[in-house]
């Protein structure tokens, strides 16, 4: 807004709201202006909420997964199979695959990815804390679901050489024809691979 | 989420966020990410933001406008015209209006329109207060921003029967293509009510 017109808390909130990911100027508006008059229902909730959780988010020391417990849930979970370890990139890769549900393993977050053009070396991602895990034992497997990107390709090449020699198979994530995906949006390398990969009817 | 992926503060965290407007389940967990990580720059001075907002916003007893003072913004900047009131149903019309930055006045948020059919009578809205301010005397202009909508237009009829006898003058917003706005979208009143209100080119 070009000029006032509120007190400047509300300025800053709308401010601030703004750069939240799904929201823009105009949205923040909207969202500081329902928040304010849903302020029993939902603007205090949520600001308990948000000081609870920023005063208690911290980084598990185990598998690099965010939570406000360390280890973490999913490192606590007794249900969870521990014998296989899925690699990933970022947090939200983990979300994502938690919500496909399609494994009960455990986790571990490099936080990001190798980029010698970036600065980033292995020192700067958790791959020491990974290897250390798989060396401590009881880990058969290691999925990487890494991008298929030239950056998550060599992070892979890097993280099976580290545990080369360790007792643990390293796998990962098939390519092929995303489901309900149609054949002619497709890159070709995305095609071949499913070609590759059939499997029978 | 199904199961649970992370401590029950950030499952809190996401369901309150995906209730905020322009924010759904997918986009909330991708704030809640991105706040999470983003602690120093971004959750925390949020959460402080908020906190503070939350604490110190009110409604102004003057206008009916949201601010952290009492009177608003609005109605102590000396800078405005108090000669002129503009009248709107909500607050989101009041930053419309002053994000088109066409009129520097005072303004008066009724707080809805009248409604029989949804039990909203005259007491439900901040319309004594209205009548009171022009009572008071030094208002020469209402300005009805309303909607153009049966409950727009019913509250400002009774709004002019209110202030029938103060020497106060009532008008209302013009009718017309929008700017921008493609003829053969509008509806017919609108055309109509175009037509009527031409001005010299
Ligand atoms: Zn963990
Ligand atoms: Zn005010």
């Amino acid at each position: 807004m070009s000029k006032s017109i509120a007190g400047p808390e509300i300025e800053r909130l709308i401010q601030l709201l703004a750069r939240v990911p799904g929201l823009g100027p105009r949205s923040a508006r909207r969202a500081a202006l329902h928040l304010i008059k849903k302020k029993d229902q939902l603007f205090a909730p949520l600001t308990a909420a948000m000081a609870e959780a920023v005063d208690k988010v911290r980084v598990c020391s185990t598998c690099g997964n965010v939570d406000t417990s360390d280890p973490c849930t999913l490192c606590t979970d007794p249900r969870r199979d521990g014998t296989t370890i899925i690699v990933v990139e970022d947090v939200s890769d983990l979300w994502a695959l938690e919500r496909a549900g399609a494994m009960n393993a455990r986790y571990h977050v490099l936080g990001g990815t190798l980029s010698p053009l970036d600065g980033i070396g292995p020192d700067d991602l958790n791959i020491k804390r990974l290897v250390g895990r798989v060396a401590e034992g009881g880990v058969s497997e290691l999925i990487l679901a890494v991008n298929a990107t030239v950056e998550g390709q060599t992070t892979a090449h890097y993280i099976t050489d580290q545990v080369a020699g360790m007792e643990v198979k390293v796998t990962r994530l098939a390519h092929g024809v995303p489901v309900g995906g149609e054949l002619d949006y497709l890159d070709e390398g995305t095609l071949s691979a499913a070609l590759k990969s059939r499997t029978s009817f």
